[in-house]
């Protein structure tokens, strides 16, 4: 179309492009990222592999015992794991922990509710095999570097942590301590994502090419609430823009395409919408002069980035739990020889029949479902949370710990799979500007096959 | 969590963020468009809102009537456009398109076949008052300036041109000669389209966020065709990286946006996956020693971008004709009282019984129907044409044409849903880089009100 250049309108030109592309390179150095990188260099042991110590009666205390941390010890007793401490600062709620804990045949473990502060004494007790922390995101990485820091692996609710330097703190002090540090992402134990998994492992999607992951969930009415998450998780709203809760969707399809398992996130961008739906949901549902009215709210509804892995591939991740919208997960991944999505299940392979349509995922249940679902699907099913996924989860951290193997998920997977929280902040900060990952593994990431789970 | 800094791991301080920040600003006023933007001065006279001269019988001349424009061509004749000039590289192809016009009860229409550049002689008739210009992608902007240089206003099949010059050249010749160049994207006339503008329009989805648009399609055997598309789509392949079709889906969700109409394009990042599923494709269909065989596919085969808007609103775009997958544009568009999605339609509106499960669009349709569809709505399914909306884009066209009303969809329109091609390009080659797009209005894309669809 040369013929058709208008006068005055230069051509993007080569040079300009390299110009471009040469300050936006001298740009990526300056990101913070990379000078983490450097300042991290390989640990003289990783944790990548390292298995727990056989532990015939894994030895168990709680940090949190809210809604969360309840539902969590309910399974944990479920699977005959000893109890042995649980805190909580408050106080009733320490108690209702410790009358299940003897309501499942047990001694009833020592309270620890004196204060924010008092974990720190049941991470030093000497009797704990494994910490299980369950409480607001802000005090995630100072619990379970705690629990390391006293020689206890550490399992810690989602996400691991939402600062870079808190990642990093805690990939080191994992290595340096040689105690686990677990992120507790159930949704990588549910029925389609573990059947998904299984299709990509046996190629039935043929070479992967992309994916998208979200955790769509209106939380409005949790977020306005008195109790339970409405005690903190709104304040997070308040603070700042960016992605605030990557890991229930981008974990599965982390272990679709082999992250830290041959392939690792390379580089992110994200975008974020204005920030409206709390404001009307405070409008419509908060009495004027209720202190909530002094709340300025500053993450976008709908935040969405794109990731990039080393080998090429791409996904889509989104955040919104600020308006009215069904849950939805997305769960999609896609190769050379069809693709698969969620909400609801569905899978489309080339050549089959019904050309262009969606097909039920059931034919493929025989063939590709879980073995963990097939032994334990309908223990898991009856045990609620989240249709079994969280039963599922459980029972693997347990067996792991039980037969001395390496857990389903370390802690370079945990800081992987929370990074885009904070990297979605630098990217938006800089107007949706590239944000390259850093590696926590050094180098180890394509040193393994694909997911243990 | 500054209390667990690790040693030697500088925080990510607001000077670094500062620095990186201003180079990127520095790099992005490096930006082909906005080199291409002070090249492009504001006109004398906008062809915003600027009328056609009313035009009882409007006389058309067809440029490519191979399968989409002997489709046009149909539903031209179905409203008794006089159809006085036909052009076409091949003879027979002509000469069955004149037959059509015969065979509708007009006068034969002049037939153009004098090889590629035949067209010329088409545009420079004195009796044309449109021309229908429906060729590979490559011919659009010459035969669209040649039109509009003659005279004639041109209506021209999707994309409008794919380099930044292209669609500069066709905004200022439709300035400077005062004729139309309309982009014939007939998704913004689809029954779903039209009904979720209207939505849009009366509030019910409240305050708009965020869109999805997309062009999945699976078109792996049309590309390795020996006739029609296969000719010419398939080397656009092999020629860059990018969303090489981008406006089925983005034209629609602009229009829910008021793109041109009170906000604007700002400025998009674009990432896509390896190119292997043309490759695949050929390994399974083409015979070794076929001339295919020496093509090198470079288009990713999954591309999706994020376009942000000037009042900050957010659309994922996404782009895949090379896998297989169920048709889909997508066609979201999310607010502050619910969202819209498509494929297959649904909707959920805040406060809807049955909370957190998607609801059927036909309650709505009472409500919130298209005129356009209510009126000619029975005409349009029974004329073939992608359900129909074909049919209404042309009918639209003609009505504008016969009543002297300014055309639905003008060069701006068309310049601005095609840029993200071009675009996508410039921010792979920049590593997923924020590219600003031009304001090819130069400063009116706020002066005027919704879409007039």
């Amino acid at each position: 179309m040369k013929d058709y250049l208008p006068e005055g309108s230069p051509a993007p030109s080569r040079r300009q492009f390299i110009r471009l592309g040469a300050m936006l390179t001298a740009a990526s150095r300056l990101d913070v990222n990379a000078f983490a990188q450097e300042a991290h260099p390989t640990p003289s042991r990783s944790m990548i592999n390292t298995p727990f110590a056989a532990t015939k009666t894994p030895r168990i205390g709680f940090i949190g015992v809210g809604g969360r941390g309840t539902s969590l010890l309910g399974w944990f007793l479920a699977q005959n794991a000893q109890v042995v401490a649980i805190c909580d600062v408050v106080q009733a709620k320490a108690e209702h922990a410790g009358q299940m804990t003897v309501k499942a045949g047990q001694k009833a473990p020592q309270l620890y509710t004196q204060g924010p502060h008092d974990y720190e004494a049941l991470t030093a007790r000497n009797d704990l095999d494994l910490v299980v922390i369950a409480t607001p995101w802000d005090w995630h990485t100072p619990m379970a570097l705690s629990a390391m820091e006293n020689g206890k692996h550490a399992a810690v609710e989602v996400p691991l942590a939402y600062t870079m330097e808190d990642l990093w703190h805690l990939v080191e002090t994992s290595e340096s301590t040689r105690r686990h540090c677990i992120m507790l992402e159930e949704c990588c134990y549910g029925y389609n994502e573990t059947l998904v998994l299984n299709l990509v492992r046996h190629g039935v999607l043929g070479q992967l090419l992309y994916g998208e992951a979200a955790y769509l969930h209106d939380l409005r009415e949790e977020m306005f609430s008195s109790q339970g998450e409405g005690l903190w998780r709104r304040a997070f709203h308040t603070q700042s823009n960016g992605n605030l809760y990557p890991t229930h969707g981008l974990g599965p399809v982390a272990n679709y395409m082999s992250i830290n398992r041959g392939d690792r996130f390379d580089y992110m961008v994200s975008m974020s919408t204005p920030a409206l739906g709390l404001a009307a949901y405070r409008a419509g549902h908060v009495p004027k002069g209720d202190p909530k009215w002094s709340e300025n709210y500053t993450t976008g509804d709908m935040n969405t980035s794109l990731i990039k892995t080393a080998s090429g591939l791409a996904i889509t991740l989104k955040f919104d739990t600020s308006n009215a919208h069904p849950y939805d997960r997305i769960n999609m991944v896609g190769g050379t020889k069809g693709v698969f999505a969620d909400y609801p299940p569905r899978i489309y392979i080339d050549g089959q029949p019904g050309k262009e349509a969606w097909n039920s995922i059931d034919e493929y249940k025989k063939d590709y479902e879980s073995p963990l679902w097939a032994q334990k699907g309908e223990m898991a099913r009856t045990s609620g949370g989240h249709g079994g996924m969280d039963f599922i989860m459980i029972y693997r951290l347990l067996q792991c710990l039980r037969e001395g193997l390496a857990p389903d998920m370390d802690v370079y997977d945990g800081a992987a799979w929370s990074a885009p929280g904070p990297m979605s902040k630098m990217s938006l900060e800089l107007g949706s500007a590239p944000v390259k990952f850093p590696d926590f593994t050094r180098g180890l990431w394509n040193k393994r096959s694909g997911s243990s789970i």
